[in-house]
């Protein structure tokens, strides 16, 4: 992971640096600064510098793109806790539960106008980039609609669940990537087949986490697992095995949905196993990463050139163990 | 006002060809339609279009930008609507009353994305066009945090308020024209010229309209004045009398704010008249107007070219009578 360690503290420095959010009043600016600072991986502005890089050295413009990316990317988390009446953000208090609704929503909107004064420096690259990034803009919240969509319903199917894990999440890592690209230089078929990469990858590592935040061992994930289930989240486990179970296990599964304390984990677990959903689960996950991995392969640059974001993919699926 | 309903008609007309908001889900595409079938008197859209023809004939690119400017307006009355619990708008539900906040959120944050894929179809004019929208965009955010930093307050400066009003409701107006003239290719200094029309026009409007729902004749009006007195906000003509009163009268006031029901409405208006509030309200309209007239006067085109933009000036300002 030495690459993205390096990029992600390079990009980190110019975040750091790049005095966004400092205007006034402090009411406004002060909480989306305190977001900033709450860190992440930014695993997606450090997508975009190694998409860029694939085909050039770095410039001033992919970091550009890059901030755009992480501030668009804060914007919507601000406004997914509000609509999921999250406390905590990375084990601190959320900006509506901190500073309340009206700073939230205010947070959010400005973030997310920020990402565009970020993306209006760029140069020749700005009408196509601006262009993916407005496509994928709507995509998210798409996603996150048909996420709040699927809460109250019994009926979701499998590849509904697909779809929206694509658009909430996998979109913006897909086009990270090929705004990075796009800034390199990079050839239309190029920028595609990367953003092909960056979308199944994207779906492999969802339907990874789906799966370890049941089965995973808690020690190695540094969190606890069952908390999907806990909070009653209808998962690629809990969807397929919907679909396969009999009448009386769906019953079943269905009755220990909902209800509170920890008694449910052992006996949900069980039915996801009895079901064959947790095989089916790391099948689909094999069976994207695949698919991811077949796409960067098209990807006609020089092979040593991936070597990156094949490190980096590698990392992504096979921190279960 | 001749001129102003055609380019308002035509801007009607574009926006109800152009599919925009006609994506999936329909739970969150549909309330966006909803909101924008509300209509309104697509006064920042037409002013933008009035921008471009004084200097040029209406292209596409002029309603690819009168679009982002009225979507953009939109997205700031839904997430306002959210932060002010307003049930109404413009006689109909708001869409977190009819949808719940998820939809009034992801509503907002979906037309304001939409408004960025507006501008994305400009060509020549995009680079100067996008970053003086995004400079806007954001000015409007800070005026609305102003806004709510207000409401609590009980030392805001006359300053303070004009500052706000400028910021939340008088920029978007001198952008519009502004980012109409740029299209239209104007130079920079009558650009800005126009700006300076717009933003003062704009404050001068806002102080008329704290007038006018206090004075104003309801006839006439169209709507029952008093509205702002009864909902303890605090406009130009409260913060101008809590300056000029003495302080048992200042007292007086204050304990009118705050109290139920209508009695307070005479006797507020009397203190108002007492401070001489409603004089000084009616000269900063006069004066705000003044430099807005001024301003326009020193627009480099054609006198003949102006004369739209009079008209609508001058019926925004004297709807008083």
């Amino acid at each position: 992971m030495h690459r993205f360690s390096e990029l992600a503290a390079q990009f980190e420095a110019h975040l750091s640096q790049s005095g966004i959010c400092s205007g006034q009043p402090d009411t406004l600016y002060e909480p989306c600064r305190y977001l900033l600072s709450l860190g992440g991986k930014r695993i997606r502005p450090t997508l975009c510098l190694m998409g860029a890089e694939l085909f050039d050295a770095l410039s001033e413009e992919a970091f550009h793109a890059a901030l755009a990316i992480e501030l668009f990317h804060n914007f919507t988390l601000v406004h997914d806790d509000i609509m999921d009446k999250a406390p905590l953000r990375r084990g601190r208090p959320t900006i509506h539960a901190r500073n309340g609704l009206t700073a939230g929503i205010l947070c959010g909107d400005l973030l997310c106008i920020e990402a565009y004064s970020q993306l209006s420096k760029l140069s020749n690259a700005l009408p196509q980039v601006l262009r993916m990034f407005n496509q994928t803009a709507a995509e998210v919240c798409e996603g996150q609609q048909l996420d709040m969509d699927f809460e109250p319903r019994q009926d979701v199917r499998v590849e509904e669940y697909i779809r929206m894990i694509e658009l909430k999440t996998s979109v913006l890592l897909a086009a990270s990537l090929k705004m990075g690209a796009l800034i390199g230089g990079a050839t239309g078929q190029a920028a595609d087949k990367l953003y092909t990469f960056g979308r199944t990858l994207g779906i492999a590592f969802q339907l990874q986490d789906d799966y370890l935040d049941a089965f995973g061992d808690s020690d190695k994930l540094g969190k606890q697992t069952g908390g999907d289930i806990l909070a009653d989240k209808k998962t690629f486990l809990h969807l397929k095995a919907m679909e396969h179970l009999d009448e009386k296990d769906r019953q079943t599964l269905m009755r220990w949905q909902g209800r509170e304390g920890a008694e449910k984990l052992p006996h949900t677990l069980e039915l996801f196993r009895k079901s064959g959903a947790d095989e089916r689960c790391r099948e689909a996950v094999a069976a994207y990463s695949q698919r991811a991995f077949d796409a960067l392969e098209e990807v006609a640059v020089l092979s040593k050139r991936k070597h990156a974001l094949k490190e980096l993919a590698e990392m992504l699926l096979l921190r279960e163990a």
